[in-house]
């Protein structure tokens, strides 16, 4: 089984597979692009609409390829609709599966991610996928993406107090980490939490959607053409990479 | 006043500013432009996608020659984010305007649309927009919206046949119409359910938005740059039509 | 276009319409008056009660010398529903008009108003008019209406703390003003709550209301008569001023 | 113990106390009054509207005679909210007391009323109520209050009729008469919904409420002040019949 | 009229009827019984698992020796649904009661409990309850079941203590107590919160539930069959004291 | 890895592990066990309550074996909560994890299952775990448990018309079968969609729920000890098979 993971950024070499490597096995090989076309790092709306042609491309490549799976490595899951439309094999964003992950494995959840400007994203997500009854709320440790490599002990910290005051102030019972970047820092965040005399799991969005996608892999599932029907045939003006 | 209508596909001839003429006054005129890149149709959120950096385009131009509220020609509202982002002049999307003005005007509301591809699109715009506790249903014609053109009389029959169920079986109240090329049908949809014993609004999207766009424009009011705030300055690979 | 403004109090004198008078134009004209019965101010349950029968004789007579549309002026909505019954103009609420304007414009948006007594009741209007799932908080500034027009200075401090704390505390991305006796308070608590550094739509309902009415009028709009249906003919004990 | 009824139309005759009478007991007593200013029925926003000056002018009137709750003896619970203002005993509505009672009997339930103009007034009582979740349908027997009299057998058929509906059609597990001129019929139902194979409860809203209430009173329990405090004061105009 | 009280645990002496005797009458008895099996006091979801066969044991006794209704004496409603099955006289849960009053008496209601392991249980109940929409919060005293008992005076003030909290930062208009090894704390609390200048209901669950369940069974109600059909005939092992 | 499948009922020979067996790998075995005391198959209530015992024993001992985590066999998720308190491995509910996949690959999903009497049972645990904004309907069969086996050609038949119906007229873009004894039959019902026209995913819940296990146990997650907090130690009466 392959799962191929779409970093919807052109910046290279913020994003390694080194946390997710361990998870790969004698049948699970996990391969990984960058997009085209589009922004340097996703912290808004623009940034999003402007990752989504490049997303679709890489889709369309990644199955062509003969991937078994394809995961979005943003937390804003961008592009996911519009990619399930032209490909056949589940496409997964580690948003929608690390949040209902989140509401199985505990009472109410909240997510902690980096901008004020992303807030309003994740809670229309919520709303969309049906997670809103279980998310007690979405909190930020105000720094840039393109920033969170300069000092990862600081990124520790701001996130692990961000998640104590989820769980002192929102009644968070289980934290999901709310951008890609995050990857590798749950850990630390459940044994600092421990420490204050809290024991609630911490979710790593791309690992734990890496887990779930060979699970649905291995189930022989895929997402509904119902909701997710092959868009009709007709003429598309300034993409040329893109034939669907 | 001047209004700018952004047609979010690349298909010239079939939008007609003739319905939304009669608005004009004294102080306000209406200007319109397609977008440059993307889509013949807007059918799926593939479609969607590809409409939105040229969304965006025309957005920040229209801004630049000084018009003073857009409104992008779709019920998928695509781009409202990304175009409330990196302009300051309100943008306003049909789809949202009209499910509001629906709950406003009556207990609860059905959308009629074109095709099952955008039922969950719109079904998930009401999550967002927060009008899901007055949307009745949603429903559709099966028209392809590149083929409502063809048959005048039948589309205005389906479209009152659709109506007509959505009172009787789903409780609507009111009905908004759920395609922007369905313009200048509401009327005739109206007499035709006041014909059966159903006095309640038609809302026709796009001559709706021009008046409502008209009194926020009047009011002095805009979007919130607290939930829009203008994206951070950084790279942008692929798209030189777009400098923002 | 004539639209009447009824203001639902007894009280002669603190009502005036100079702030909307600037929304007059060549084709909007604006006209108000007061009701014969009920309280001199409404700030209760009981208040608004005692106010209807008055609305409700204003709407007729309203309607009969030719307005086109009918704002009622308090932000308790009264009697909106048993006008728009008696009358087929427009009757707007500002209370329903303004939340559902600040939903559109911002992901979330606060009511600030006068006395805890009126909490229960806009919140109770969000439900109805299902403006819920955006209304992030109801906060009062314990003013009672009469000693409003006392100290403006006082009036404006109060309103712009208030409306910071729902920014800061509650997660506001827009402010309703939520009593019609602040009117033309809007501007500056925007300029206070930019001063702060947030950058957010402070809706003064009277003049949105208005220029919302005038495009519902310009539009051909009205509320349905599925919902306000209108009343059944037969016999009313005591209020001879009301002929339906 | 004495339990006042506020009917509240001025039309003498309809309202019989007979089936609530056998309710009465060595420590119950049931008394009544008609309002002295208002519509003949309520059905609609407007009956409501007049109805509730003359509601509240009863409710002074039997709490100041010693009642110990009083009931508004209609299911729109016109004036409820104003009467727990101006009192202090418990003042019950029969919607919100069977809409509650249903809601701990069943999975769901649904209402069957008169006619299509009271079913928003019905479903937004149930937004406010918090009662939404558990409401399946409301149903209509398109009889008017008046002439409910006019025919036992008839009324009976049709409720039954359209009980049915709701147990098959919209999955309903309890019914609630949706009009207290229904009064008595709720077995005839329960036995025709037996015979066709459906055992479920039938709330008789008026003989319901005077139970609850008789319980509230013996609890020591009354609705909170913090939600309806009593009225400042301060002058009204035109109800020379109320004082408080 | 006997209603029997079921106290879901083995622990003698813990629970005394004294404060529910004044509610009896010359036509109300109250009985009560322990479980057989089961735990010592009702802290989590395994303590509720564990007494539900004894419930069930004790309901089926109860009907069986005439009662007229059930009351099943802990907070968490363990077996309501279950027991319901099994007989045909009504079964209250005081946690289903008291969230149905509290929500009929005010704007919105807080419960006060034991300890945090209990917060899920009761906020899930209110999801299924229906009463989620009218639940402010539930708020902990951090004293087990067990050593409730210890200190009456520093039960009283954690009581109270916690429900000015509640009533100041979560908008609490009414008070659920959370545990019914509280009976007889509501009007000390009542007093307290008097004292801070709020005036509002606090509502002692077990009495509270008396009076409504003595209200039911004189109104000739009882749950619905079409939601708890008696269980099929078939084989159960390892319970001899349960034969339905 | 080994996952551990509880079958909680006491009848010896219906459950088979091999639809599961293939998902049996190198670095995963399934192991089962039945109860020992309980009922002889899962349709109500009464049946879930008297299996949790009997449930929380075997999860006790199969942490006690080394198994990884624990899967319960049945729709109704009986014991899930308990089970969680007094284990630390992973305990997963099919009914849970399935919803949450259905809601993730699809824009609406129908539960088809059994019988009447297990509907409020979904509908309540939906409530519970957050995914009833997503669930369209349950539909039953009206196959008792133990007849399944009888006729599976009958079983497959009734099993795609109900999804049909979901489908057609409930809106489903997904399908859940709502009880385990349906292990196998997925690929039927898919096919009998697709020769309709619908292609969309029909889950079968211990299948997909085995692949989920194993990749929460392969993400080194488990559910909240901040919701499932271990029991405090005190004694249990009538249990001795349980020590916790």
């Amino acid at each position: 089984m392959r799962i191929h993971l779409i970093t919807p950024i052109v910046t290279e070499g913020i994003r390694t597979l080194d946390d997710v490597a361990p998870l790969q096995s004698a049948d699970l090989t996990i391969t990984q692009s960058l997009i085209a076309t589009g922004p340097v790092s996703i912290e808004c709306e623009f940034d999003e609409a402007m990752s989504v042609p490049g997303i679709v491309a890489e889709a369309i490549a990644a199955e062509g390829s003969g991937a078994d799976a394809l995961i979005i490595d943003c937390m804003g899951d961008p592009g996911l609709k519009a990619a399930r439309e032209v490909v056949s094999i589940p496409v997964l964003g580690p948003s929608e599966v690390s949040m209902h992950l989140a509401a199985m494995l505990g009472h109410r959840f909240s997510v902690v991610t980096v901008l004020d400007s992303v807030v309003p994203m994740i809670e229309n997500l919520a709303k969309v996928y049906g997670t809103s009854a279980k998310l007690a709320s979405v909190r930020v440790i105000n720094i840039p993406v393109l920033e969170l490599e300069a000092s990862p002990e600081k990124l520790t910290q701001a996130l692990a107090s961000a998640s104590l005051a989820a769980v002192e102030e929102d009644g968070a019972h289980a934290i999901v980490l709310g951008c890609t970047g995050f990857l590798g820092c749950a850990t630390a965040i459940e044994t600092a939490l421990k420490a204050k005399g809290y024991d609630l799991p911490v979710i790593d969005p791309i690992p734990a959607t890496v887990c779930v996608a060979a699970g649905i892999v291995r189930a022989g599932l895929t997402h509904s053409k119902r909701t997710y029907a092959h868009p009709r045939s007709k003429d598309l003006k300034g993409y040329p990479a893109i034939n669907i």
